[in-house]
C-alpha cells in the first residue's frame, strides 16, 4: 500500500469537531458546502495518490539540477505539475475575478496536505505560487493584477518568495538588495538572494520573484524595505513572454532533503521590476502572505507527519518477529506494547497538528467571510493560532517522522525504505518561513500584545470542553482542566512579564498549548464518535501531561539562560 | 575551531562525580591513576582532533564502495585506520596476556567518545573488534585466543558480528544460517547476514566474521543457536594469512548516514568457521559481549552529541542577526533567550549521557576489579545503568542533533555546514545494537527481576544527593528528592505489574530514570564546581520536570494501547 489520503479522517475533523459548516454560511463562501467539500477533497485525494504520489521517490534520488545555467526539474516532475496545475489546484483560494476559485483557506490547506504527502518537493511550488497570489491580491495595482494574477492562478506561471540574503536570514530588515527607479514604472533591482525555493525550473513557462529590496534613500531596518515583481520573462501587456530578465539562479543547494525542490540563489543583476504596494512597506506585505504561508508550511509538516504514520503502521502489521506477547497475537510487530505506544503517539500528535492548522484557517477564512467584531475577533484568534500551527505541526512532522524510522528498525536507516526520506524531507519546515524559535517568540510576544484575549478566549473553549465532557469521562475532563489552569495561569505570567523572560519560555509554552489544544480537540471528536475515546484516552492521560512541566520551564524567566557566559558554556 | 576534544570536562565528570579512582584502587586496574588517566586522555585527543576529525566529510561525501567485489573505502580511512591501530586505542581493555592493555572500559569509552565525535563511521570499526575480543576472551579455546587475540588487539585484523538476518532482526531466534560439523574440528557455515557494520573493507588485512547460526539438530529458537569464528582469510598456526573464505559481501547498504561505515550483507556459502563456545551457547556469548557493546553505542549517541553542541555553540557565538535583546549583547544569536535555551539543553542532556555512561562503564569494572558480594552488588548496578546508557545515550545524542541543525537555521539543512550530518549519522544508534524500546523493555522486564533491587540502590544515591544539596539550594534538593519520590512509587507499581503492562511503559521509565540520574550528577557536580550550578539548575527546574508525567505515562498500563485494533488504526 502506497500513499492514502485521509479524506474521510479530513471530513470528520472539518464537520464533527470544527463546525466547518459555518464557511458555507457566509456569502464569501456559500459554495464551500459539505458535499462540494467532499468531491473537491475526493478529487485531490485521486491526483495526489496516483499522480504525484510516485514522484517522490525520484524527486529524492534525482534533484534537480543547473547544467550551464539551464535548470532542469527532476524525473516526471513537468507532468506532476501539469496535473496540479490543470486540475485547477494552484488558484483554489484566489480571487474568482482573477481566475481563481475562491474557496476556503481551510479546503485548500486538506489538499496542500494530500499533495504534500504524496510528494512534499514538488506541492511546495504551488505554496509558494499561492502565497504570491495572496500577496498581490492585496498590494498590487489593478494593471499587474489583471496581468499576473490568471497566469499564476492558472499555475502557467509559478511564483517565489526572495527574501532570505547571507547576511539577513531571521533579522530580514538587514538586507542590502538595493532598487533604484528608472523612472518609467520600473526599477533595477541589484542583489544576492539565498534559500530561494522553486528558484528556477522548467515546470512552467514564466518564474515571478517578489523580492524585497532597498530604495537608495531608504531608512534603515525593515521600514525602508519595499516589494518588487520581478519575472523570469518580461510579458507584454497581453501577457506575451518577452525578454529574459538579469534574474537568474546561479546555483542549487545541496540539501539533507527536499531534493526534488530546486532551492537556489538567485543573482539580481540590474533586473527590471515593479514596485508591489507603497514605497517603505514591503515587510507589511509580506506579512499579509506570511501568515497565510506559515499556515501552509504547518501543513507541511503535517503532511509528512501522516505520510509517516501510515508506512510505519502498514510496516508494522506486516513485519513479523518472535513470540506476541498478547493472546490472539499474530507475531506482526504491532503486537508489541512499546510499537502501539508509537503508532499512538503518531496518530494522536498527527490529529492534534491538523485540527490545530484547520482551525486556524477556518478562523482566517471566517476573518474574511463575516464583518465587523465578529470578524475581527475570528482574525485575532488565527493571528494566536497561526505561529502554533506553524511550530507545532512542523514540529510534529519531525517528531512523527523520527518515531516513524524507529518503528521500521533497521530498515528505518536503509533509504530504499522511504521512511528516512519524510525524516529528512520534513526537517527544513521547522526552520523556514520563520523558525520554529521565531514563532514562539511571536506567540508571547506580538500576539499577547492583547493581554492576553485570544489566547483566553481560546483557553474558554478548552473548559467548555472539559465541561462538557465531566458526565461521560471525569477522568479526561478532571485532566484537561487542569491542563487548562496551567496554561491560563502561565498566560498571566507572561503578560506581566519582561519580553526577555516571556521568549526565554516561548518554546515551552507554546508546545503546552498546541498539547492542551489537541486533548480539546480530540476530547471533542470523542464525544462525538466513542470509538475514538483510546485515542483521546492516550493524548490527555500520557502526552498532555506534559503541559505542567512545560509551564513551570515557561515561568522560569531569562536569568538563569544567562548565567554562563560564551567562554563558560564552551568550557 | 573544529571539534575539540572535551578532556576537562571528562576529567571532571571521572573525579568529582563518579570517583573514579576507586579502580585504580583495585589490582585489575592499579595502572589507571588519575596521571595515567589524563595523559591518555590527552593522546587520544591529540589523535582524534587531528588525524580523525579531517575525515568525517570525507567519509559522508565519499562512501565505501564495492567494485566487482573488492571493497574500497573512503579516501584516507586506511590512514586513520592506521593511526588509529598503531596507537593501541583498539586492545585498551584487551587482556595483557594477549596484547592488550588491560585498562578499564571507563577509560576505553572517553577515548571511543573521542575517536567518534571526530569521525563516527570509522570509529565503529575498532568498536565492533573491541566487541569481539570480549567476546572470544571470555568463550574461545586457548588455542583460538593465543592466535587471534594479539592481532585483534593490534588491530592488524578487525572483527565484525553477524547476528541479523532479513528475517530475524530482534527475534534473533528465528535465525536460519546453518553450521555443519566438518568433523575436523571445523564447521561450514551458510547463509546470509544483513547490516554488517564493516563486513568487508580495505583498511585491515584480515576479517574475524563472528557468525550466530544454527547446527541441523539444534533446537528451535534462541538456545539452538550456536556461535562460530569465520576468517576471510584462513589463517595458519602462526597467523600467515591463508586462502579466502568461502565469506563475501554481496553488497553494502544505501543509508541515510554512516556513509563512510560500509554496511554489508554477508553471504556466508560454505565458510570455514570454528565454534566458539559450547554448543547451543551463541546466545549466551553474544549477551556477553553485548552488554559492553551497548556502552559502546551508548558512546556513539553521546559523541555526536557533543560534537553537535560544540558546533552549534561556536555558530551562535559567531553568527550575527538583529538588534541584541540584552544589554552589552554583541548581536550574535547567542544573546537570544531560546538560542541559550537550545545551548543549555544540549549541554545538560550531554552532560546527563556522558556521566550515565561512564557510570555505567565504572560499576562494569568495579565488578570485575573487585570479589564477592561488592562485585556482585557493582555487576547488577551496571546491568540496570547499561540500557539506559545505550537508549539515553542516542536519544540524546539525536536530540542533540536535531537542536544543533535548528540553532544553525536554514544553514542547517545545507549539507555543508556539517550540522546535517550528525543528525543524519547518529540516528542509527538510537536503532542498532537492540532497539532503544528493547532497551527500555530489558530494563523493566529482566533488569527488575530482582523485585527492583538495583533500582532502588540507585535512587536511594539520588536520595544522598538531595540531602546533601539541601543546605545550600534547597529549591533544587526539593525537586531531585520529589523526582526520586515519583520513580520510586513506579519502580514499585512496575516490579508488581504484568510483564505487558511493564512493557507498556518502559519507554518513558527509562527517560525518567535518565532525567533524574541527571539532576542527580548535575547537582553533585555543582557541588564540587559551584560555577557548575546554572546547568544543575536549568536541568532541575526544567527538563527534569517531565519525570512526573512520564512516571505517569509509565504507569497507565498496556490496556489503552490495544483499544484500537489495525483496522481502526488505520482508519
Amino acid at each position: 500500500m502506497s500513499y492514502r489520503a485521509p479524506i474521510k479522517e479530513m471530513a470528520f475533523c472539518l464537520n464533527n469537531v470544527l463546525d466547518a459548516g459555518r464557511l458555507s454560511g457566509t456569502d464569501k463562501f456559500a459554495e464551500a458546502t459539505t458535499e462540494m467539500t467532499e468531491a473537491i477533497l475526493g478529487e485531490a485525494a485521486r491526483m495526489s495518490e496516483d499522480v504525484l504520489a510516485p514522484l517522490n521517490v525520484t524527486g529524492d534520488l534525482y534533484p534537480a539540477k543547473l547544467d550551464n545555467g539551464v535548470a532542469k526539474c527532476s524525473p516526471g516532475f513537468d507532468a506532476g505539475y501539469k496535473a496540479i496545475s490543470e486540475g485547477g489546484w494552484v488558484g483554489m483560494a484566489g480571487d474568482p475575478e482573477y481566475g481563481g476559485m475562491g474557496l476556503p483557506l481551510a479546503l485548500m490547506s486538506c489538499v496542500g496536505e494530500m499533495m504534500s504527502s504524496a510528494c512534499l518537493s514538488l506541492a511546495l511550488n504551488p505554496l509558494m505560487t499561492q502565497g504570491q497570489i495572496e500577496a498581490l491580491e492585496h498590494h498590487a495595482s489593478d494593471k499587474i493584477k489583471a496581468l499576473y494574477l490568471p497566469k499564476l492562478n492558472s499555475g502557467q506561471w509559478t511564483g517565489t518568495m526572495n527574501l532570505t540574503e547571507a547576511g539577513a536570514g531571521s533579522d530580514v530588515g538587514a538586507l542590502r538588495t538595493k532598487a533604484e527607479d528608472n523612472g518609467d514604472g520600473t526599477y533595477e533591482i541589484t542583489g544576492q538572494k539565498i534559500f530561494i525555493s522553486w528558484g528556477d525550473h522548467d515546470v512552467a513557462e514564466n518564474i515571478c520573484h517578489l523580492v524585497l529590496a532597498r530604495l537608495p534613500d531608504a531608512v534603515a531596518g525593515t521600514r525602508g524595505i519595499s516589494l518588487f515583481l520581478v519575472p523570469k520573462f518580461i510579458p507584454d501587456e497581453h501577457g506575451n513572454l518577452g525578454p529574459l530578465n538579469n534574474a537568474v539562479a546561479i546555483s542549487f543547494e545541496h540539501k539533507m532533503g527536499l531534493h526534488g525542490s530546486p532551492t537556489a540563489i538567485m543573482e539580481f543583476a540590474g533586473a527590471t521590476g515593479w514596485m508591489i504596494g507603497r514605497e517603505g512597506g514591503g515587510m507589511a506585505a509580506m506579512f499579509t502572505m506570511m501568515n497565510n504561508a506559515r499556515i501552509g508550511v504547518g501543513v507541511q509538516g503535517l503532511s509528512q507527519a501522516e505520510a509517516a504514520t501510515q508506512k510505519a503502521l502498514q510496516y508494522a502489521s506486516e513485519r513479523k518477529q518472535g513470540r506476541s506477547p498478547v493472546e490472539n497475537g499474530t507475531g506482526i510487530i504491532l503486537d508489541h506494547a512499546d510499537v502501539r505506544r508509537n503508532i499512538m503517539t503518531m496518530k494522536t500528535l498527527t490529529s492534534t497538528a491538523r485540527t490545530i492548522i484547520l482551525d486556524a484557517a477556518i478562523s482566517t477564512d471566517l476573518s474574511k467571510g463575516l464583518d465587523g467584531e465578529v470578524a475581527q475577533a475570528q482574525a485575532a484568534r488565527a493571528a494566536f493560532l497561526t505561529p502554533i500551527a506553524k511550530a507545532f505541526g512542523t514540529d510534529t512532522g519531525c517528531e512523527v517522522a523520527e518515531i516513524g524510522v524507529q518503528v521500521h528498525g533497521g530498515m528505518g536507516y536503509i533509504e530504499e525504505t522511504g521512511a528516512a526520506q519524510y525524516y529528512r524531507d520534513v526537517r527544513v519546515t521547522a526552520i523556514y518561513e520563520g523558525t520554529n524559535g521565531i514563532q514562539a517568540m511571536d506567540l508571547v510576544g506580538r500576539k499577547l500584545m492583547d493581554g492576553g484575549v485570544a489566547a483566553f478566549g481560546l483557553l474558554n473553549e478548552v473548559s467548555l470542553t472539559a465541561a462538557a465532557a465531566e458526565a461521560e469521562t471525569p477522568d479526561l475532563a478532571a485532566l484537561l482542566s487542569g491542563a487548562e489552569m496551567s496554561l491560563n495561569a502561565t498566560t498571566h505570567w507572561l503578560v506581566d512579564a519582561s519580553m526577555n523572560d516571556r521568549f526565554a519560555g516561548a518554546v515551552p509554552f507554546l508546545r503546552a498549548f498546541a498539547l492542551t489544544l489537541g486533548g480539546h480537540y480530540l476530547l471533542k471528536a470523542a464525544m462525538a464518535d466513542a470509538s475514538r475515546l483510546p485515542l483521546a484516552r492516550f493524548h490527555i492521560r500520557q502526552t498532555m501531561q506534559q503541559v505542567d512541566a512545560l509551564c513551570s520551564a515557561a515561568r522560569e524567566g531569562a536569568s538563569v539562560l544567562y548565567a554562563l557566559d560564551v567562554d563558560a558554556l564552551g568550557a
